[in-house]
Parts: structure tokens; sequence; C-alpha cells
């Protein structure tokens, strides 16, 4: 298996392949709009964060299908000599309107809008969704985490159960969207420039005779710039080897920053620990707490007022345990000028190009959202999706990481109480436009 | 970002490398075995399926840090001069024991164990738990799907909502070892020789004035080789449409080959266009049902007798919806030649090398497991890790994927009725041996 990335364009369906053949047959190459969006969410999700569009760009930005890849694919699918020259031509170079990264949304709301030739439109659809569904729904889950720990930083130690390394990476990016402040990730590091944080492995601990020897031996080469695991053995015991650790490094000019708890009632845990670390004069020594954590789980610390100071989760994060994928769809709303329909039972869709427009009080507290058919303006209120790319260019480089995560906590302390609560609640309604629902 | 495979070595949680920082300084360059396993299986597994083995040992066999690697892990992670150049000639020179893809396990049996100077050993841990976690996530609820259809074909459609490419990947190739058919993920079928599947999509159908045209141009191009999908406006209808283009085709000696039905109360839709398609003359045209599948949406439809000969299942599998990731964990098991021991609360690991022996009746039902030290032999048992790695070179090539996938079938026929139940159900008990259990 090769390298995959996201100028590797054979992350496709084979239907929008044999679609792509019959519209090139039949010369049909009028201009297409898709929207993509999210029919419904899980009754777990209070609102969506948009997340994934700058690789999206990317990979329509370098829609090319190389000579290897027409070779593979014609293994695959043997492909007619004009239709081979045609897709081997074939890049895109349509229009994309789209709504900021960390934007909150709602069911039916698009997340982007493709607006290009049919073909072009078309074969685009598998990996767009691929990568937008994906990290719109890390970034939500994650922003669950986040108004859970209410403050307190998130450290995502997900990929080893991230599904694959591009979700891993993917991942990390998109819990950093969502307010986290960081990743164990590496490669997340070191292509996004989100911070990484590294601790330590029982497997170290183990690997050594003795635990109070490890923590020495660790702190020896790296100082005070990482956290002990107290947890292979006996937690309380593992807290006092960090203890007398700690007073022959002050000796040296050296304070430790932090340990980890990995195991057990991490709330309880955290209590004896800190009493621990205290009596002992470690008072700047933080405690991090992983092991199955989730939004439920940190609320529950937090609002047991356990000391923890840091937490990382990980698996329930980026795999979105409780809701591991979104009913999102990517439909065509308008071909050759005519809105376009679909009526399959449970997946109907508003036809025609449509924006979304929102209504704040004067407090900034987001009010209302209105969809409505692109042309239509909705006085008081913004639009939200912006034009983004343009005959298959973007109209400006990537935005910082930094920006879109700070616009992101901003957007999500805006929601009303009841929308920023982890529990079930009433929809938040999404009025739809008179003109639009006449159509 | 970068493209992304499985000569990629940034993919790895930090930790890895200030830990391997410590045995660099510390000289702990002793044989580590490290295990990998699930400790716990999710209450809806009654057995998990081994695979990724082929992708881990290319990661392995491939291991080698690029001088563009450095830089970018220096960025992250300031390294000394030392570590950088030691990291630098760094290699996998390791052995594998591993069992062989496909196979069936149970909770605390090694999946493969690795035995490797410390460093080495621990470096990989990441990202092989990343590769074999995930597809024997993927395999082992495939393998439920698979017997919910009862020797009907499934044909993965997971692939926009797989977790990144790499996940839609790897995905289609958990499933397939587990019996699937086939993907409609073109990348997949170029990279393993999976089957590739393609129809249509609503917005073919959309895109034409009229659902008719929409099939004949479709038949045009591709004659037979496709299914065509009914059901964007009313599937009774469609299914007429079908029976009308079919009786023109014929005349131009065209059979078609089948519908595909994506929304609604399949079973009843399958009945309602069986009984169109028959009386139409057209009994050789197959059903496809796709739209939120899962084991126990095929397992209802076979046993209500819907009239559907093929399954096209996608989201619920490649996310492993009900279960998205299983415990897994790579645990030191021995260094220096001394068993090692954790104790974490909820994660104790049993200590020293291990090797899963099993027994099977007369007419080769799997009957016990025996999980015993490595150098035990449990008399009248097959043991199950075998050697297929040695100091980093692979001892066989690949193994055929088809091999491996008859292989997978015929093991899951081996299981007691109770295991191949979709059903939770009382856990198969492996045995721990009395030398392990002492120990």
């Amino acid at each position: 298996m090769r390298a995959l990335g996201l100028s590797d364009h054979l992350i496709v369906d084979l239907y929008e392949v044999t679609m792509l053949e019959a519209y090139l047959a039949h010369e049909m190459n009028e201009l297409a709009s898709f929207e993509l969006f999210v029919r419904r969410l899980p009754e777990t999700r209070r609102f969506i964060l948009a997340a994934g569009l700058d690789q999206a760009l990317a990979f329509l930005e370098s829609f090319r299908l190389t000579p290897e890849e027409l070779a593979d694919l014609s293994r695959v699918h043997p492909l007619g000599a004009s239709a081979a020259r045609r897709l081997s031509d074939l890049r895109f170079a349509g229009d994309v309107d789209a709504v900021p990264e960390g934007t909150v949304l709602f069911a039916g709301e698009p997340i982007l809008r493709v607006t290009a030739r049919l073909p072009e439109a078309q074969l685009v659809e598998t990996r767009l969704l691929n990568i937008i569904h994906f990290q719109t729904l890390v970034a939500s889950k994650a922003a669950r985490a986040v108004l859970a720990a209410g403050g307190r930083p998130l450290v995502d130690f997900g990929l080893r159960r991230a599904h694959g390394g591009e979700a891993g990476v993917f991942a990390a990016r998109a819990a950093y969207i969502a307010g986290f402040s960081g990743t164990s990730n590496v490669r997340a590091g070191a292509d996004f420039g989100i911070p990484t944080f590294g601790t330590m492995a029982h497997s170290f601990i183990q690997a050594h005779d003795d635990e109070a020897a490890a923590f020495a031996s660790f702190a020896s080469v790296h100082g005070a710039r990482v956290a002990l695991l107290i947890d292979t053995y006996d937690t309380e015991a593992g807290a006092r080897k960090v203890v007398t650790l700690a007073q022959s490094l002050a000796k040296r000019g050296l304070a430790l920053r932090a340990v980890r708890i990995d195991s057990g009632d991490l709330g309880e845990h955290a209590r004896r620990v800190r009493r621990i670390l205290d009596e002992g004069g470690l008072r700047d020594v933080q405690i991090v707490a992983s092991s199955g954590l989730d939004e439920h789980a940190i609320a529950a610390l937090v609002a047991g007022g356990a000391p923890i100071d840091r937490f990382a989760p990980g698996t329930k994060i980026v795999t979105s345990a409780d809701a591991p994928y979104l009913d999102c769809a990517y439909k065509l709303v308008e071909y050759a000028g005519r809105p376009r329909l679909k009526r399959a039972e449970g997946k109907q869709t508003w036809p025609g190009r449509k924006q979304v427009w929102r209504t704040r009080s004067a407090a900034g507290l987001l009010q209302c959202d209105y969809l409505a058919p692109a042309a239509e303006v909705v006085k008081g209120a913004a639009p939200l999706l912006e034009p983004v790319m343009r005959a298959g260019r973007r109209l400006s480089p990537s935005r910082p990481l930094e920006q879109i995560r700070s616009a992101a906590l901003a957007e999500v302390s805006t929601l009303p109480e009841g929308l920023r609560s982890l529990a079930p609640g009433p929809r938040f309604s999404v009025r739809v436009s008179e003109r639009l629902a006449s159509k």
C-alpha cells in the first residue's frame, strides 16, 4: 500500500467513476451545485462544530489523477480510451462556498457548497465527505469535553485507537480547533503546529527494577519537563516516591512539573495524591488524569472537585465513541440552472442553493438561524457561508489554526446555555424561509 | 499535510520519544518483549478476528526516520545531538510472533508479540496499536454482519464516513478478510485486489429531468454491469420504469443485473419490488439493499424473508458503530530476561512471554484455549502465535488476501454456535495455565 494523502485521488467510491463515464458519454457537463450537510444530529449532540475545510480545499486544489492512479483505476474498472483521456485531463475548476472552520451548525445547514461542472462536482464527493465528516465529528465531540472541563486544559492522547493514521492526525487537529490545548501526536504537532505533550508509559516504569529508580532516571534526562506516571503498582506509594525524588532534585535546582494517574477512581486517587504532594511541599506539581475519559467523566470529576489540573482524554474523543458517525450527505441541489429535489424516505432535501442566516442578541448570544435560498437576503442577520474557492483556486491562504480555535471557543461561548449542556434536550430550531418551504 | 503511509514514522505519541531518550541516556538496550492484546471485549462482541498484521509488518520492516522526519520531530521536541544521531540510525531489527490474520481470538490473548531492543520495541508501540487495533475492530464487526447475512454477499460502502482515508482503505481490507465480497473503495481495490462494486447515486437520477431517462442513459453506457438506484422519488414506480427499460434493452440483447434500494423499510420495498420485477419477467434482476445496515438489521431482513440478494452496509461496519474501539494494549511482559508485571487497577497483566494453545473437537469445533508461558507445551493443543519476523525481516511474503479470507471464514465456522450468535452471552473462557497463574 502506497502512502496516502490529500493529493491522492483514488480515495473514491467506484460509483463516482461509473456516473462520470455516463455524464461524459452524454455530455452532461453543465454547472451543478452540491451541498454537504448533516441531516440529523445524534441524540447526544446539541450542535456540531464545522471542521476539515482546509484539508478539503487542499484536496480540491490538487485534484489530478496521475498516470499511475489512472493505471490503478483501469485495473479495477476498465475505462474506455475517451473516458481515460478525459479523466486524465480532469481538474477541479469549480467554486466552493463554506462556513469558516469552527462555526457552530445545526441539522440541515450546509457546511459547504460545491458549484462546478457536474463530472468534477460528482467525482470529489466521496473524499470531501470523508474529510469534512470526520473532523466535524471529532470537533463536535471534543467541544463537549472542553465545555465539561470548565477551563482546565485538555490534551488529546487518542492516536493509538484512532481509526488509522490519518484519523489520528485529523482528530488532533479537530480537537485542537474545539479548544483542546495540545496532543501527544508528533505528526499532528509537526504538520499543524499543535503543541505536543508527552509523559511516560507504564512500560518505562516496568523496565526498571524499581519505580523510584525509574522516576529518577527519567528526571535526570528530562528534568522538570514531563509528568511522572505514578499508578503502575500503587498510586499513593508512587506519589510518595515522587516527593522523595523532588527533595533530591530540589538540591540541584530542579522542580518537577506533574504526575499522571491513569487507572482506578481518578477523583479519589487525585485527592489522596494531592494531599501527599502538598504535605511533601509540592503544591506546584500538577496532577494529570487519563484513562477512559469523555465529557461525562470529566464533568463528574470537575463537579466532584477532583484536584485534577489537566485531562488527557483519548479514545472516546477521537472515535466520538457515543456517536461515531454523523448522518452527513452531499446532495445535488441544482443542475443546469434548475433546483433539484430528492424525496427518498427519510432523506428528503430542500432544493436549490441555500444560505444560512444567523441572528444574535444584543449581548451576542446566538438567537436564530434561517435556512433560505442563496439569493434571498435576511435582514438583520449575518450569512454563514462565504466564498472560499473560485475556479479551483482558494481565495485566501489557510487560516492559522490558532485563529480558528479562538473563533470556535468564542462561538461556543455564545450558545444559549441549554445548548452548552451535556444532557440531551430540545433541538435548536432552524427556521426555513417561506420561499424555500414553498419550492 | 504530507501524504502518510506505512513508511511514515512520526505517527507516534511523543512519550515514545521521551522514553527513548531516557533509555538511550541510560543505555537501557536489553531485549524487551511486548504483547499486543485486547483486555476486555465489548459486550456486543463474542470474539475478535485478528487483522492488520501485514500492514504492521510493512511498517516495522520500513522503520527508519528520514532526515525530514527528524527535522520535523526536532521542531516539535528539541533533541540532543546524541539522541538525534541514534534516532537517525534506529531500525527495527527485532522479532515478531503473531497469530495469522483471520484468527479468532478472545480477551487477553496476544495478537502479536514484539521482542527487540527496548528502544526499538518501545518506539513502534503507537503505530502498531493504531494499525492492528483498527483492522481487528472492523474485521470483528464485519464478521458479525457476515454471520447475519447467512451466505448472501456483502459489499462495503463505508468509505465516505470512515474516519479518514486510511480508515476507509483499511476497513475495506478488514471487512473483506471477515468475508465481505467486495468494496466500493477504488483505492482498496487497487491496493489489495479486493473486488470493487459501483452503482449510482441519487444525484445521477436528480441530474436528469426524468428518472426513466436517467436509467436509460446509464444503461446505454454500462449495459448490464450495474445496479439501478430506484428510490429517489418512489421506489415501486422506479421498479416499474426498470421493467419498461428492460423490455427495450432486451431487444438489443442486453439484460439488467440489479436494482438498489437505499431508503425506507428495505424488507417491505424489496418484497414489492421483487413482485414488480417478477411480473415484468425480470426474475434474474437482483435486489441490492443499502442504508444504515448493520448485523442486526441484516439479520432481521433475512429472518423476515426479504428478497434481498446482496447487502451493502457501510458506516456502521467501518466505524464499528456499536463499539467503535477495542480496549487493546501493548504491554511490556519481559525485559532483560525477567518477566514484568503491571498492577494498575483494572489493567493488570500476566507477566512473561505467552503462547495461546487451542484444542478442537474431533469435528474440528473450537473447544478450549489455554494461555500459557511461551516455554510451556500444552499437549493435544495447537499453538496460535507463530514466528513471522526475525531480526527485522519477514520470514515469508504477504499472505494472499483470498487465503486469509478463506481461513477466517473457516475459522468462524468452527466456533461453537453460542459464539456465532449476535446476542450477548457467556464469555468464552480462556484457561490460564497453572504455571502462569502462579507467577
